[in-house]
């Protein structure tokens, strides 16, 4: 145990000047490093990889054999719901905010249809002064923007909302819908001005071209704002599961009113009452209403490491990191609690803390063996925190699934489990 | 010919708010889209793929098959130089700023080397007080930085440097040895202080593990400043031809610096003289002394679309799209002509403006079938601007092949062929 730490909250959390500019050494707590004889290079051999040329570059590359135990988690095929379901970026795996094209989330309705651009057609009609179909080549000439935006599903968490006992999962299986990319494309308005829309249009109807024929209902006033069709993912074009060849992006807001396959926009009076935007996607309060179109998706955090179902195998310190994000714009402030919120200190924000995109943080913490509560509680630019759980069920009742961004509690056992907990 | 469309430089550079704001059907040029009958769809087929649900989920994404044409271009084995050589990103088939890590170009000394992350080590030694050396488990315990960067090899572009004739060529074959990621490693500066630097220290030299030995001396301050030791690139595990298990990070210097495989850092007085900052990565001037340690690369821009070997197929309304960086600073400002420099606008920064970090630029252009030289002109938060070629070549004659970052012409004949062009 170190007795010269200087520390930020209860239960082990330290400052960061640690490990940022005195150094480790100085304040007499090396982590697990070797110290080595002065001057001298460790009793190495020279491993095999150093002494012979290996393969040169390639066209296409591939990740290394030992890291490919990253993998989405993904539901088995199920009969009864062909095509359907979801799969979940491995978020205790990954470092940064951009998530990789290939461990980006999904989540489909009936599968993903295998579309042939050059016979894709997407109509934008309804109440527009003339009425337009756009060949994917078409749109490759309009104007783009890029902007790093998160997703995240809405149904999220959502399984921290019901029951009284917490379910045992990892960051990934609980929270696992939620990804981050840099999305390329053309702004909606650009497209809508093109059509021109009539003066009594409210709404813009967006459909896939998908076998669920996913549609959902998108106010005018966001259409107009920040909406996009995107094309690119990360620089390369959209990835089949995330919509190929395009998908409409809708910032901030719950990742099912981002129609993928996108096929056709129709403006509208009044939304048009989607299977996803009624049975499904909306809230039910105690009273058995159900509240409809909550858009934005809450400020809210999670610690990625230490999380569920890693084991911490040694006394000593620990950087905690996570993710945080908002629909409502930029992560301004996360706090990080080790005693199950009873003292918080300020994490650091180590990412670039870009409007509606995952900001990572990080602070250090030295485990000295016992239990602890990990918590983080994000703060966003609009003055939005994170609530606990407690109070997200004091308000919605425990009959709803979507839209939970409730603080995420880790228990650290004295062994060192790390377990979900309500807490 | 649209009469009513405003000009902002010469040979049809247009202003944006034809396609933001008032939209092209207000200006009366609609693009290549179809004009539907009033509120109908077009005579479509249901798609065979709308009708029947697709597979479901998958634990790690693949392309579309129609995307998979998108292709590093990587040379042929050499059997004089095994595992030597690069690959170049396709610049011109890529939006936004993001390189998927898929893509990212690659320089190699001798191939790949196939490590073991439980047996590599990394050992800081020489002008230190106490030599460390550490696992690749330990190096997952220290606090972490993610930032946005370009990569450069100092090499990129030299083909433009040498000779009367202009090499015919893509983006990609000209250009293609930049990319960006969001890069997340250990800062430098943490490590340096845990093994604690002697005060007669002034370089580092780092050296990786392949079998090349590639080596790089990088004066302290810098190291100091904003180095890491890179362990994930966009998210995952850095991928074997970019340095896993870690490689050395040089945020805005030429490519070769930020050694990958890193196994080695050594605290000298002096620079070490590696082969790779004496007989190579130095600039040969006319009077055959040669420039050694140019780090930081210039303020530079290309246009990626239209770019070399593409040909326009009509008249009309075209995007002109490319990427500027700068290591130095940010981008603040793109310039395009498309009357080979005779008069310029200012294009639209259409992505986050990140130090040194590529930028996506945009402005529209209406060809009129005639001839054209396209060029673009980046202008630094340092308050550099990307010079000429002649330029370049009147300061440092063109014995040298690295750190070309003169303006790139592109030709467009009359036919609507694109072509490099020295202009």
């Amino acid at each position: 145990m170190q007795k010269n730490l200087e520390k930020v909250a209860g239960n082990g959390l330290i400052s960061r000047r640690h490990l940022l500019g005195l150094g480790l050494a100085g304040a007499g707590a090396t982590l697990t490093s070797q110290v080595l004889a002065a001057d001298a290079l460790p009793n190495l051999q020279i491993p095999g990889w150093s002494k012979q040329p290996g393969p040169g570059s390639s066209a296409y590359g591939e990740r290394s054999p030992h890291a490919e135990h990253i993998q989405r988690m993904a539901g088995g095929p199920n009969p009864l719901y062909p095509g359907g379901g979801a799969s979940r970026s491995p978020l205790q795996h990954l470092q940064g905010t951009i998530t990789p094209n290939a461990l980006h989330f999904e989540r489909h309705h009936a599968g993903i249809p295998a579309i042939d651009p050059a016979k894709h057609t997407l109509v934008i009609n309804g109440l527009v002064r003339q009425p337009l179909a756009f060949r994917y080549e078409d749109l490759l000439r309009y104007p783009m923007v890029s902007r790093i935006h998160f997703l995240e599903c809405s149904g999220n968490s959502g399984a921290l909302l019901r029951g009284d006992n917490p379910p045992d999962g990892t960051a990934q299986s609980l929270h696992g819908l939620v990804s981050c990319a840099e999305w390329t494309g053309i702004p909606l308005s650009t497209l809508l001005d093109e059509a021109g829309v009539q003066p009594t249009a409210r709404w813009v109807s967006a459909v896939g071209a998908d076998a669920a024929s996913m549609g959902r209902s998108v106010p005018l006033s966001k259409a107009l704002d920040d909406v996009m069709v995107a094309l690119y993912q990360n620089g390369e074009p959209v990835r089949p599961e995330q919509g190929y060849p395009m998908r409409l992006f809708v910032p901030g807001w719950e990742g099912n009113i981002s129609v993928k396959w996108l096929t056709q926009l129709k403006l509208t009076t009044e939304p048009s009452q989607f299977r996803d935007e009624t049975s499904k996607y909306t809230d039910t309060l105690p009273d058995r209403q159900s509240l409809q179109f909550t858009f934005p998706m809450g400020c809210k955090s999670v610690i990625t490491s230490p999380s569920g179902q890693m084991s911490l195998d040694s006394q000593g310190i620990y950087q905690i990191t996570g993710i945080a994000w908002s629909g409502h714009g930029s992560i301004q402030r996360v706090e990080v609690s080790a005693d199950g919120g009873r003292s918080w200190a300020d994490a650091h924000l180590d990412s670039p803390q870009i409007d509606r995109s995952l900001t990572r943080f990080r602070i250090p913490w030295e485990w000295s063996g016992g239990g602890a509560i990990l918590q983080s509680r994000a703060t966003d630019s609009a003055g939005n925190v994170q609530p606990t759980r407690t109070a997200i069920i004091n308000e919605r009742g425990t009959l709803g699934f979507y839209h939970f961004h409730g603080i995420q509690s880790w228990a650290v056992a004295n062994g060192g489990e790390v377990r979900n907990v309500f807490a």
